[in-house]
């Protein structure tokens, strides 16, 4: 019974704050230990964008595409089974044809824009879209107002799609500004979640690109501070290097320590315990010294058995 | 050398007054006939729409895909050899999917919609679009002002494609209205071609919604009714009936007779050749009667040899 008790106590209330894929991977796996309907996703929407006409949210869409199990391994975004008709007219056109968008997936951005353009929030967008997909994780943007991570590089300011899928995330970033953020407020869902979860969980997405705008959003970091015993963070650097994406190349950019450590360090004060992976157990001390308890396992989710390990520290 | 100058005179300053599928037909009997460079369409933008965040522009993309010799001669719309990927998933995802896009002409509405974000005219993104793919023609909005044709009907008002493509033009019309036309202005382009056309021609377009759209643009009207001996109609009604389309019912709707005769009534004070169908041979007296010249032809452009004929009257 006491199980029973914990099981449910646990599960009614908790809340992952996420960027794209590491996070979809680790809602993913919770989802086989938990109700998936009592699993809140507060996702970042510092990355979105309006193009050709079409308000994009890759985050709320790699998470949704992999719960729906229709995500596509292959590329690492968009839906399995895709294909391109679209794009391939429109390079002939001479148009835009960098940002790739499925034939699938532009459907999904269709919906989106057109219940936009009619009053609907972001958020209600999503459940909806949630709800088509059959995905019964709650994911919730972090807020309905326009975000937009940007980058100063030595090419010049770049927005998040320039910088990351444009330019490939390879060049030298100087500063990272999330424009909107300051203005922003995190809906009364996300507000609530983050109250009310007895735990609240930070996935191992890019500190910098993915949670900081999270973090950003008035509210969002304070509650984190207050709540701080109930954080749970996983390191999305192992052994010195990020698993996906530009993290490491990032932190060193910006100054901070490429290692789990770094990682803490910036997540300074918000906290409670920090997961790192068993690669890097020379360094749980360091963690411990900075005044967070500190979690050992496998945080490499590739395969099932190593993912539910992962959960099983996430919830325990 | 009198032959020769006569066309470079005519062809350099043909201006066509244009809907859609009508007026491409015509437009593209012309290009056989003149060189397709010194012909320029004035293109009906009231059933211009914005649908999930795009901007379509249905009348502009029927001409410039049948110029392109790519429309669809099933559908009557749309790209040859479409596919419908993007509007299965949308479906599915219970969107707004009667309004049919296909995948490779939702292209060129993607290009659109993303250079009018970046700030191009409808102008220049139509000329644009023209040039990769093939067409001549030079193509003109009547203006970049937003114009929206809409109709009181027994379902209440409804924007020109609800009409048209929702309900199938199958419901009674009790008045047209086009919203944002009497603070539009007509393009420099457009007033330059309709003042310097030694030639002004009708296409055989819908009167009511394809070509009253453009005469309420202010200028417009003013310009047919000063250089009406250089204006050249085409009617639309052959015989009583429409070859296509609402034209007969709406003017009966709308208290017009529904002949060749309604029609030149319908443009009383802008013709001074009014072009009827052989069908309609016994009312060309009638026409004369309103003071207008009359040519009596086969207007029926289905056959390449009778479309030939129709572009002599038009061009005699």
């Amino acid at each position: 019974m006491s199980e029973m008790d914990t099981r449910c106590r646990v599960s009614k209330v908790i809340a992952v704050l996420s960027g794209g894929v590491g996070a979809a991977r680790l809602l993913a796996a919770l989802s086989e230990s938990l109700d998936p309907n009592e699993i809140t996703a507060i996702v970042n929407v510092g990355d979105d964008l309006v193009m050709h006409g079409l308000t994009i949210c890759p985050d709320l869409d790699t998470i949704m595409y992999t719960l729906a199990g229709r995500n596509n391994h292959e590329l690492g975004w968009g839906l399995a089974g895709e294909s391109w008709r679209v794009m391939e007219e429109l390079n002939a056109l001479g148009g835009a044809a960098w940002f790739r968008l499925g034939d699938r997936d532009l459907a999904t951005h269709l919906y989106r824009s057109q219940r936009l353009s009619e009053g609907a929030t972001k958020t209600q967008v999503t459940a909806e879209l949630c709800e088509r997909l059959g995905v019964k994780v709650r994911l919730l943007p972090v807020t309905n107002d326009v975000l937009a991570t940007v980058f100063d590089t030595d090419l010049g300011r770049l927005s998040f799609q320039e910088y990351f899928v444009r330019h490939h995330h390879d060049v030298a970033v100087t500063a990272i500004d999330v424009v909107g953020a300051d203005q922003a407020t995190a809906t009364p869902d996300v507000r609530a979640a983050l109250v009310e979860a007895s735990r609240i969980v930070i996935a191992p997405s890019n500190p910098l690109i993915s949670i900081d705008p999270l973090l950003r959003v008035p509210g969002v970091r304070e509650v984190l501070e207050q709540r701080r015993d109930v954080v749970v963070g996983v390191s999305p650097i192992i052994d010195g290097r990020a698993l996906k994406g530009p993290a490491d190349r990032l932190l060193a950019e910006l100054g901070h320590e490429v290692s789990c450590l770094g990682v803490v360090d910036f997540y300074k004060g918000l906290v409670g315990t920090w997961i790192i992976d068993e690669a890097d157990a020379d360094r749980a001390d360091e963690v411990r010294g900075r005044g967070v308890n500190v979690t050992v396992t496998t945080t490499i989710m590739a395969e099932r058995e190593n993912a539910q390990r992962l959960c099983a520290a996430v919830l325990a």
